[in-house]
């Protein structure tokens, strides 16, 4: 019987790090997307930033986000109790007296928190791309990813007041992916569209992007990352039933995919007579987010289905924000925001835990927690340092002004500006 | 006792969802391979039609294909029956009561399977590339991974006359690969070459693809999802001789692979007197198709010599085909068709249990069966829709009249064409 | 009983397989690192020879290495005995009898160390590229993955005389990085610099990649595959205690990673004024190389803090080297060689297993043997048959000359040189 309790534990931490190894994996997911859809002279910039980003999510969620959001204990559900330091991790001796019921290593649970973090995070830079100044956005991370992220996600998964109102959602479109966007929305409101993207006479301009292939390997990384975003977030797989619920949660996260891309190629046909490509990338992604808040209710067919109206609601989402003059040149508020809330809200029609009620206060309580302090943040930052780069580096390239190295130095001419 | 079935459940589970999401992540290697080997005029559309074929395969598969392919009842071993609704998955106390037979989640296995359908189809884009309508192709997608993949695989892993006949393919060199090839061949021969790539005079023209580090980047990511696409095929790893099984299967796909590189670079040189890079990624490929069908029953040293031989056949197969005008741009039939063949032949020199008649039987029924269903449904879309875009358009590039969008805007010269 | 002991053996055997396939990763992400920091020109000749050093190593460790670096007899402390032939799997009666001591496949175990390898001689390419030949870089190695790795790796892993001294490293800092540095400097050292590189009055002429993407890429899925690297080098995970270590080694790796990724940002930004993404890039490697000597036995901090010295170092060191013109495109020699060294310093601070003493003793051997046997290897070449490509050569760029293929035909103006 110990020795039983012992391979359940190895199975699950295991099956944990592999889960979040390949969330972590993500990270190269949205450098790759983002880098793909803007234009070469803000490439590097926007690699960078990706990078660092990741590091930064990381230092700050081990110092402090981990500990608001999984507090020892707490103060009460919406406050958390702090403590600072990272926890020793379970004795086997203790494991064993359990029972089986301390699962896995807790190192193994703070390495699979710590990469969502950074998906999160992630989301963010998409929205900004070519025109926010470097450094702010990596104060921005710093707060986000050490107190904003955490606390909200307290309120879910760490047991607070959202938990406790009953508020659904499995791997988090709401935690993470409308966190992500609301915090997003945030920083292009007060930063504006980029140069040239909305003309005075109302005409919107494309900007398209430089290097399609590498948003599409972005796309089929994050695909292939979300496998283990949401396949991991059931946190158990030891038992048959168990081990059956993670299947099922592969199996819909793939089929609402599917069903995203499919939509999107037809919805974006319909409206602009081309398969347009980028479309297409961003319903595979809006597929995975709305299946996000419960992969494991509905069968497989109704995973598509939530997957395909994601799919029609990402492109007019696009379409919509851009006739506001929301300028997200990668669509990341659309495909995590709306998308997102629409995920919270499909829970219902599967899960017979979720109440409308809860969801919408869910959704309402995120967006209006992040969307608020996050731009009471940048409002700070922008008052202090500034977020926007200047009008002459902007034309310039932010390569050129913030990382002094031009991403394609051979295959750009730079007088193309 | 008890518990140990559940655990070995939960392991065998794990084991085949991870493989899965390995082979799954092919279906990025063969986008960036194809769009890497394709001219940047034609890059988005072959990137749209590799994300849409995926998530087609992933529907018509769930709707339909499953069901033929492994029916609960079959009419006989020739006729499946067709049951189309996704089964429900296995319930805890049978799989306890069957005392350890059922082996992991159904679940697990749909998503084994559907990504191999994807990895079927994905093999036909390549070869129709830079020529082939957009919606023609994805038309052919509805019915080959809905109808023809599934018939033909439900003959033999289904349980169909060609198992019952003894034909060995563990892993699909036959039932993946061959059948790919074999509708990609119908497709091409109707299709008929790309403008400029033959003379009149019977010169042959290279047509060099635009972006190597992306076609390197491709071949790199099929081998690792090959470790998932083989390592998988076991399907149960939960004892110690399935363990050392699956082991083998690791270790001498790897080696047929690296034996495969190493023979078609050198053959290459021989030929043209230069490190050729397409032919030493297409020598890599070649290791692994050819060691599918049957990666468990050589020694590492046998397996190294069946990819060195897989090696040095594509290189001729590519220029045979050439010859032969058989145009495809990626080698797509070369590495899956011809090698795939050899890889089944070769199965009788480490498997007492195959035989020449079985394995011959088997490689003509799939090609027969395949290449004229295929040809039936290309011939019938090529009268309805037209399956080749204007001269005009390919000309000017398909990404411009499929897609309306450039895959590098920056990087090329429109007016270079 | 019984039963227990398959599925340890089961899960073990799954968790290096798995760790494997990572670590295979890291061939794509060696591929892409050196493919995105050369110049576009000597691009397909560095892909070409990470594609063929990876077969190359899989080849001759199944054929040599591997009997040498894990002999069944060994002569001595530093004479292995070596047998050809690879050893059979174990036998289920055997290993049930064992009671649990064999814990895993030795397939697994061959395929786990066979990667290692390539790994060595991955951070070989980088640092002689866009000069060397290819087929002299080819046949070095042949003789590095087949004899130098081994030996100095039988020394310390394969239980030889660096093991019996106490030297201390877990994963490969030493082992894996300053050994593949160590051949890398001889190599450079032979070869000098590129033209052009250092000016005659003493400038340093910076010579951008090309590819700034692919090396971010390149960097991720290093990143990723180093959790197999590292995860996996505890070889087991099926009891409580064993699986702590593994998780702690995931995190530790991680923070590592993301402490030398913000450093070496900052250090750079002090000392160039701009946040320069290769010396990001290369923070986030040297983090990961300097954890590897110990990533189970520090805290997370103190893992974060190894990181961010490991992030200094690398900068000054790739200054350095440059002041005194060893020219090395990549940083390989930084990174590996090192920071690899800090690394291995680092586990006194933390592991109380290891002395200062041992650990210079494992440093100096590792570098003088392998430093030296690689010079007498390549200036063997140099003499027989050379290691630098024509002055002419050099200009037109190795793509040409070695290969006959241009990387990006259509993005780079060929008269650009």
């Amino acid at each position: 019987m110990e020795k039983i309790i012992e391979l359940s534990y190895a199975l699950d931490t295991f099956y944990l790090l592999m889960s979040a190894a390949l969330v972590m994996w993500m990270a190269a997911g949205f450098a790759m997307l983002e880098a793909g859809l803007v234009r070469a002279k803000n490439t590097t910039e926007i690699l960078t930033k990706n990078v660092v980003l990741f590091a930064i999510a990381c230092i700050m969620y081990m110092l402090v986000g981990y500990n608001i959001m999984y507090p020892a204990e707490a103060v009460n559900s919406f406050w958390p109790g702090i403590s600072f330091l990272l926890g020793e991790d379970n004795v086997a001796a203790d494991v064993i007296a359990s029972g089986g019921d301390t699962v896995y290593s807790n190192m193994a649970d703070f390495f699979f928190q710590v990469v969502f973090v950074a998906t999160a995070m992630s989301i963010v830079s998409g929205a900004v791309a070519e025109r926010m100044k470097l450094w702010a956005f990596l104060a921005f991370a710093v707060v986000m990813t050490g107190f904003i992220y955490p606390l909200q996600g307290y309120w879910k998964w760490g047991g607070g007041f959202l938990d406790e109102l009953g508020f659904y959602d499995f791997a988090g479109s709401g935690v993470v992916h409308l966190c992500g966007a609301s915090a997003a929305l945030a920083g292009v409101v007060l930063l504006g569209a980029r140069k040239g993207k909305y003309g005075k006479d109302g005409s919107i301009q494309p900007i398209p992007g430089c290097n399609m292939p590498m948003a599409t390997l972005g796309t089929f990384i994050l695909w292939m990352g979300w496998f283990g975003f949401n396949g991991g977030s059931e946190l158990i797989i030891s038992n048959i039933s168990e081990a059956n619920t993670v299947a099922m949660v592969f199996v819909n996260t793939n089929a609402a995919a599917a069903g995203g891309v499919v939509s999107a190629l037809i919805t974006a046909h319909i409206l602009f007579g081309k398969a347009d490509l980028s479309m297409t990338l961003n319903g595979a992604l809006a597929g995975l987010v709305a299946i996000t808040a419960d992969p494991a209710s509905p069968s497989p067919l109704l995973a598509t289905i939530i997957g395909i109206i994601a799919g029609i609601i990402v492109v007019f989402a696009i379409i919509g924000l851009d006739k506001i003059k929301v300028d997200d040149p990668v669509g990341a508020i659309s495909v995590h925001g709306v998308v997102g809330t629409w995920g919270l809200i499909a829970v219902c029609f599967s899960n017979t835990d979720a109440t409308f009620g809860a969801q919408l206060t869910g959704i309402a309580t995120i967006f209006t927690f992040v969307f608020a302090t996050s731009f009471g943040v940048w409002y700070l930052l922008k008052v202090i340092i500034g977020i926007r780069v200047s009008e002459e580096h902007e034309y310039q390239g932010v390569d050129f002004s913030e990382c002094g190295m031009e991403a394609y130095p051979e295959f750009t001419d730079s007088s193309k500006g």
